[in-house]
């Protein structure tokens, strides 16, 4: 095989008191990467998206994160990486892991696929590295992964996946912009014991909610008392997007990663679709741009489609 | 009916990672307490066991607790208690938890079951007050409901019942008094906000483990970076029953409660009769006198007898 095009969902991290630990795979939106073995011994990127992100291998996600896979294998092979980006970077739906994720796979599957996914991650983690100056792998194992996962542990990378029922996510992305390193110097350093019991306590909520297929549960669970205090406030309208989706018949939701993003999670895709029309309005109405997505789950994370 | 005798479940509460949210209901040890219409209208208490403990029905947890019922229904029935506490007070093992639950659960049936499970809790819980000073359910929630059970939330008693794969418990109780009040004041009021994603990290994990039936992740779950550090202190022999235990087969564990006991879980009887037999002789070695059980989860919590 000499080469081969991949989908590369985006991902939702944190969801709520999930804060750091959980993420879950969506169908939209997504990038497409396409990778080509070449002849030479250098890695080549062409963008056929507008985002103006850097050509240089060493300065690139996908870039970074191949070069770790190459140099682990002590390979010179070449490659050509054409990306087409479509989760706009800094939105908060892991655009970053999406390009990280999607090219470790791919180069897995031109290669013989030496790797696990766990090995994958960990390749990928050194793209996120330069992404966000942090290993961390919220986004990148669902990413890779599919569905809703858990980050017991990132040192040792202790992956476990979580089945949820049908779940439909609307997300929107208010074109404002949060940097990471911004939204993480906001957050206390310290908390207060009994905030961070009701945030564990409302973890166990969420993740039996989850697997006990108890959408009442997950609805009363769906609680951030750490970040979203501090990062609600960078997003005008968040409140008022909370009622209405709540009104429309949200489970609940709360910011994307560390936003700007915003996300709610429905029980069936007309009730999503319901929601996310009330999210964009609350946005409008603000006069401020958004884009809109009604996404369900993606199941299998990065995937070929040729 | 004019009298009931029921068989009240010691439980075990925090569960490492899940500090004041997570509570298992065990089959040994247990108290028994008989409760018996009169025509007087005066509650009058007797104890069957040695502990001294206030018969002042103002003054002992059971009578509260039952005094709690009786006022929410405006009714001057009187009743005799007769309790057999074999759960010693003080030990960490959710005795006073098992004298309120108990008897709230015996006058609901000689009443005709006019409360639900979190109707008894809410009445039990003023027996918690009087033994503690604190409204907490993690004890009388699994002694009530049986398994194991999260509070996700105190305050509108939000209590999820969690299915266990087959779990055996070693409970070793060496004879130190530590006060649950002092256990609680050494507690540290903030913490970092990366301490607390891990907790939080290992909560999650261990409620997976728990409800996927996945006993290696219950293992790698079953840490305490919170409580423990702090409290292991007051505990003689803390580390090397820790690591005597893990060498004899045990899942992993910790601190009951607030201590002084010990426990240790175990995926078969056998493993945890030799875990309890390894626990109790690094006590022995430090010439602590101490209590060993070896329990299964009981799987009802309070218990008619006759």
């Amino acid at each position: 095989m000499e080469s081969v095009k991949v989908k590369c969902p985006g991902t939702l991290s944190n969801l709520c008191c999930g804060f750091d630990i959980l993420g879950l795979a969506l169908e939209e939106p997504y990038d497409i990467i396409e990778l080509r073995k070449t002849t030479t011994t250098d890695i080549r990127i062409h963008h056929l998206d507008a985002f103006d992100l850097p050509l240089d291998p060493k300065q690139n996600i996908a870039g970074v994160a191949l070069q770790a896979m190459l140099d682990h294998l002590q390979s010179s092979q070449g490659f050509e990486i054409v990306i087409e980006k479509m989760i706009k970077p800094g939105s908060g739906i892991g655009s970053s892991a999406a390009s990280a994720a999607g090219v470790v796979v791919a180069a897995n599957i031109l290669l013989g696929s030496p790797f696990s996914k766990k090995e994958l991650i960990a390749f990928a983690m050194e793209g996120e590295v330069l992404a966000s100056g942090s290993k961390h792998a919220d986004n990148l194992a669902p990413c890779i992964y599919g569905g809703l996962v858990l980050i017991r542990d990132t040192a040792t990378l202790d992956i476990v996946e979580l089945n949820t029922p049908p779940i439909y996510i609307s997300i929107v992305h208010p074109q404002i912009e949060i940097k990471t390193s911004y939204a993480r110097s906001i957050l206390p350093k310290e908390i207060a014991l009994k905030t961070a019991v009701t945030q564990w306590a409302n973890v166990a909520g969420l993740v039996s909610g989850f697997l006990q297929s108890d959408y009442d549960l997950i609805s009363r669970s769906l609680l951030d008392v750490v970040a979203e205090p501090h990062r609600s406030k960078l997003i005008p309208g968040f409140e008022e997007v909370k009622l209405q989706s709540m009104a429309a018949g949200a489970l609940g939701g709360g910011i994307s990663g560390s936003g700007p993003s915003l996300f709610m999670l429905s029980k069936d895709r007309k009730t999503a679709e319901l929601v996310t029309k009330e999210m964009k309005t609350v946005f409008d109405d603000l006069a401020i741009e958004s884009k809109a997505y009604v996404s369900g789950v993606s199941k299998n994370g990065v995937e070929i489609i040729s």
